[in-house]
């Protein structure tokens, strides 16, 4: 290693790199029982392509060259064009086993693992398969070689119809010897009943930059990328302007209760709850329909599998001109346009979570299936539940009542419309003709709100008296209620909570698996 | 009024509105001379359409009835095919005079300004007129009428080529009649040499859904939509993915400084200075590409024209194969569709806010010019600064050379490279054969720096050297270089201010012009 100093710049810097994996070299071989030298590696201008040796530990990547191999993705090699070609992959060292004078490792990216063949030759010596053999789990490598198809469909691969006959290998990243968790362990379906380890969601959540390395993380949170994606296309269709919302407020929004308080200066600000005050103001100045896509936070102590104390909140509001249900249809539509789009585009990711995570298919109804707030009490009444007409539903109410949905009319997704008026927030508009209900709704999913949502209450005067009948401290919300001193268009909106969808679309059992660094009250780490 | 009572649900709650819009009315009436009652309008079940009289205050609109008008938009009202027939529109009441047997009254929303017209006949006698002309400004009205073309073209008027012949007005939600702020004061050209009076920015930031209502800040807002749409369809297309980073943390992620302290049940936390660790993370993980739009929040005294202590960050981080600058290229020429996506499909906004706050087009090359940093430096020395080789850019600096730049090639946006290491963050990657200097870069627009980024250090050892060096307590960073523990490609990416680039591409003065809702040291609300 001593000619390092032939590349000055890259030199200095990579023997401590080296020393590091030589280090780490030496843990391995003593753990594993074979004692043995990770081979440096010198590039000079021309690069990787011209490395004078076909195996060993890269310097430090610090882009010393412009130019350098056409990587192939893994996904494309299973191309008939590309059979029977030399190809450069990069990846991260899956698994590997000797057999003989033979050493096959996969090679893995997202949801693809490739799988990797040195054979002894006069090219390629037993010490270059012993290298291969012992790079840690997880190190990311540069492999180049021959693409052939296989004689028999590899399993565990995918593409699982050919294989890299292997003539050069190089460590690119290398990763400790030994990992906190063992990805083919966090892979493993839920349902597997043989009796092998699994991870637990804490370690999990510890180590969550291998653990979202998994193919089902890889999938979740591109289709958590797709609810957004259809959430803010859909809307942007229909006229509504992307707004951005202070997270840090001088008054807790929504009366006191629950809010972060944070040291602003010589003052204290408050985390916004929501974006309530925020998005009704735009609406107050004109924009006609607005939504917005940001952190919310939530100060509760509950430790549930379905409340985290900061969440995406997907929120939208709109003027409307005649009556809110204007308001509920698009949120409908929108929403059976987003699961349409997901099954459509994300097929192959929801495939991938339900090898790991078993559910059913998502059912849903065109158009969406509304009912009266009344209609579900009297439905959970004919089941047996004592329940008063006014009485909120406890969560399994809710969800008893999502299933007695599902039986009668065969859907996931359906609204509840005309909640009782004591049980909602101030601000909610009153029903114009019966006293005890309002102009309110949620959305459920699988039986679980995802979506709370009301035309708001547009008059000053009301508002105070609605704040006030609930005890909300008037001097608080000042500035909420002045907003709609100056003339302000009826309008409806909603709140949804965005790892709720993906969790409840996918039939998830908890918001911490489509939480990609969740917090909650135990959780402020990674 | 006593009659309201047939309707009860409505009564209830309109009864008091009504008396509270009776009071301002009659506020309005001693201000301006004029005693007088306003009526209330009474609706059954056939809705505004079936009202027994022709102008009044509505009951509150609590949407008492499903069906209701069709409303025009106003952009419609010049379309061949509505004119000489009937037609409701929905509005806000700009501005009002009498004429003798006539009223004059303009009809606002957005960006659009509508002619009405009211003349006493045997059907629209003149308490109508009077009624009309002293509904406060800023009321949201609702207007019956017969759409007309205009012998003139209509001053200040969009459409100016048609008229609304009224036959029936009311008011939907009255205004306060005294406003904070005068939106024909607020629309002002800033070089209007006429001795009118302007609004300042204090009072537009303190009435701010007044002020947002005009046409410069409709405009504003879309663009900054915009901007943030182009920002997102093309990363989607090229293969991010859009994830979501924790705002609260457990320790200040770059170091400690400048960071915002909340309390976090019976601990702290700290509010996200940048999405830097979680993107990175998410690089570590097999993401490949990832991108991320959200606040990002400084505790920095900062009382600047371009400072913030909370904005939106447009954060991106891109493994890369064989150099930096496969990075550096794909956010340049992000930008450049951005660019032309904006002129094209915002070309009406943008003229609307040059109006009001003149600025020369943005101008842009394509490739985008990069310039090293040295090159930089060596314009500003040969147009007479005195300037280190490794010295940071103060802000004059960075604006004068923006000048230099524009002479020179003609563009308002151009990349610096290649930074001096000592400048720039420890997680900086230092150039391969440069020892001074590091993979770096900055954007500037208008000679103004608008993303900052770099090649990140993907090695635990190295970035450690560097904290240290940096003076940084490795404890508190703990998480961070631990990332990169367990193998990682070589990546880098950037960090774009939002507000930033919506305020530099219209060439505005202020970041405040581009915030909805600012937040800096001195401002929370509202």
């Amino acid at each position: 290693m001593g000619d390092l100093g032939d590349n000055p710049g890259a030199a200095r810097l990579s023997k401590k790199a080296l020393r590091k994996l030589n280090r780490e070299a030496e843990k391995l071989s003593v753990e594993e029982g074979k004692p043995q030298e990770m081979p440096a590696v010198v590039l000079d201008g021309s690069g990787i392509e011209g490395a004078s040796v076909r195996y060993g530990i890269l310097p430090l990547h610090q882009s010393q060259c412009k130019k350098g191999p056409d990587y192939v993705d893994l996904c494309r090699l299973s191309s008939p064009e590309l059979e029977n070609k030399h190809v450069w992959i990069r990846g991260r060292l899956h698994r590997s086993r000797m057999k003989g004078k033979l050493c096959f490792f996969i090679v893995r990216f997202q949801d693809y693992r490739v799988q990797n063949v040195l054979s002894v030759s006069l090219e390629t010596p037993k010490e270059m398969l012993s290298f291969a053999s012992s790079i840690p789990k997880e190190s990311v490598i540069d492999v180049h070689g021959c693409v052939k198809k296989s004689p028999v469909l590899i399993e565990g691969c995918r593409p699982d119809t050919v294989e890299v006959h292997v003539d050069r290998v190089y460590i690119v990243s290398a990763a400790l010897p030994t990992l906190p968790l063992q990805i083919e362990d966090a892979m493993r379906p839920e349902d597997d009943e043989t009796a092998l380890s699994r991870v637990n969601q804490d370690t999990r959540l510890d180590n969550r930059c291998i653990d979202l390395r998994t193919p089902v993380n890889q999938a979740i949170y591109r289709v958590e990328a797709g609810v957004v994606r259809f959430f803010m296309d859909y809307l942007t269709k229909a006229g509504f302007v992307n707004i951005h919302t202070p997270k840090m407020i001088s008054a807790a929004s929504e009366g006191g209760a629950n809010v972060f308080k944070v040291s602003y200066f010589s003052g204290n600000a408050y985390l916004a709850q929501s974006p309530q005050l925020y998005k009704q103001m735009a609406i107050a100045a004109d924009f006609g329909r607005v939504f917005t896509v940001g952190a919310v936070f939530r100060a509760e102590d509950s430790n549930t599998h379905r409340h985290l104390t900061e969440f995406v909140g997907l929120d939208l509001e709109m003027a409307f001109k005649n009556h809110y249900h204007e308001v509920v249809d698009l949120i409908a539509d929108m929403f059976v346009n987003m699961f349409k789009g997901l099954q459509r585009e994300y097929d192959d990711e929801i495939q991938t979570i339900c090898k790991q995570y078993k559910a059913e298919p998502f059912r849903f109804l065109e158009p969406t299936l509304r009912l009266e707030y009344r209609e579900g009490i009297q439905m959970l009444r004919e089941a047996g539940w004592e329940l008063g007409d006014y009485d909120d539903l406890s969560t399994p109410a809710e969800k008893f009542l999502g299933r007695l949905v599902k039986q009668k009319y065969d859907t996931d997704f359906y609204i509840l419309d005309k909640f009782p008026l004591d049980i909602r927030a101030f601000y909610t508009m009153p029903h114009p003709h019966e006293k005890m209900y309002s102009n309110s709704y949620d959305f459920y999913m699988r039986g679980e709100e995802i979506m709370s949502g009301a035309q708001r209450i547009h008059d000053a005067a009301l508002l105070t008296e609605r704040a006030l009948h609930h005890g909300v401290e008037i001097e608080k919300i000042k500035a909420y209620i002045d907003a709609f001193r100056y003339g302000c268009p009826p309008h409806a909106g909603g709140g949804i909570g965005l790892e709720r969808v993906t969790m409840l679309f996918l039939g998830l059992d908890n918001i911490r698996k489509t939480s990609m660094f969740p917090r909650d009250p135990k959780r402020l780490t990674p």
